[in-house]
């Protein structure tokens, strides 16, 4: 008699992307454990519903609220970041037993794929250290991937390595060949040299898509301004863009 | 009246990995251009149809094979793969002008996702210059969330980058932070360090899947033996790897 869990990747937005697999554990689900916050909060709730409601077919499922602990914002960035994942196993493990019966199934569900940029499979695995849990994991359709289909190309020049990254880190290192930028609130493109080409995307797979591509000279300035425009309309925004070196 | 290509991400080998998109992406295909060769050829052709068979609810379709031209085995590297791509295109050009009618749908299947070491789209850029084509992409879910799936691991430390890169690439320039290794057919992690973390995956997502995780130090030896084995026993292996610096 053991709790399990599914961590669950849907997908970057658009409910088509979600797999097979993926809805075959939507359905093993009883209780989904959501931790939404934020200016998004709304609209990932209301997504998270829409693709449950549409590939679940027994609706005997329910949705549980996990209060997420406050998480440092000064002093070492990794050691907030543990201190944080800490508190959280701890309201995890919880929930888990709280909710779930001793042979219940809950999941998590991650957007894009839950190994990339989440804390979900970290947490987790620190709950699995106190709580007789049992995880798998299903993998998704990343917003990298979306990104290149909606712009119809290859992430990497033949042959070469691609770097995935933040805008953190870019500002920081810089950027040699092919990177895919993530959390970068910043438009960290901005310090690369103008004739490095850019594929940016935001809200992807969503009827709010936006894409652009271009130079960071040619189109850089455009996207600070789109992207502001379209935050201060949603409230929120997720983008991610692919950077190339010119040389 | 202008013909249509899908460019349809697949998924690693499960065909449970197929997305709602990529599934009504099948349905809506005439023609299912193919140019599977090697060893792997047969077991990939089958994986293919019965992909097709699973998910296609009227069988109207056909599979056209694609004749591959030889590529340059000497030579520079970059030079010989724009040739042969050039070669493949005009081939390609003048079967989707053949085999499809003037408003036809086509469509190319690509194991994981089509933007991965995948030349599928570069070829289509060509064609696209001498063809009247419209194409579109699907995205997958690529070997590499496969990979972190069933390790049950995130594919990046808190806040850091991760390399995706290839074998060749790897012998040549080492390994910093985190990469993860594809295309390569000589187990390039055996140059890293004995304290490299190693989690690695063939056969991603079949019946046939092989894990191993550990240090380069303590597994790297068994994983050359295992790949061997398997290849001799299969005639073929595709396998990826996360690395993971200790520093």
């Amino acid at each position: 008699m053991t709790r399990r869990i599914h961590v669950i990747g849907i997908g970057a937005g658009d409910p088509d992307q979600v797999t097979a697999q993926a809805v075959a554990a939507l359905n093993d689900t009883q209780v989904f454990f959501a931790m939404d916050k934020g200016a998004a909060k709304d609209d990932l709730v209301a997504l998270r519903r829409h693709i449950c409601e549409r590939f679940i077919r027994e609706p005997g499922y329910r949705f549980v609220e996990l209060p997420d602990p406050p998480r440092a914002r000064n002093g070492d960035y990794r050691q907030a970041v543990a201190d944080w994942h800490a508190a959280r196993a701890r309201v995890w493990a919880d929930a888990i037993t709280t909710e779930l019966g001793p042979d219940g199934v809950g999941a998590f569900l991650a957007w894009g794929d839950p190994s990339l940029y989440d804390s979900t499979l970290r947490i987790l695995d620190t709950v699995a250290a106190h709580v007789d849990i049992d995880y798998d994991v299903i993998p998704g359709v990343t917003a990298i991937q979306t990104l290149t289909a909606r712009h119809r190309i290859p992430l990497n020049d033949v042959g070469e390595p691609v770097l995935i990254t933040t805008g953190r880190q870019l500002r920081e290192h810089g950027l040699t060949g092919s990177a895919v930028v993530m959390l970068d609130g910043d438009c960290a493109f901005q310090t690369c040299p103008p004739d490095t080409r850019i594929w940016w995307g935001a809200y992807l797979g969503t009827p709010d898509e936006l894409l652009m591509a271009g130079t960071v000279g040619a189109v850089g300035e455009e996207i600070v301004r789109v992207r502001a425009d379209a935050r201060a309309r949603h409230g929120w925004i997720m983008d991610t863009y692919l950077l190339r070196s010119a040389d």
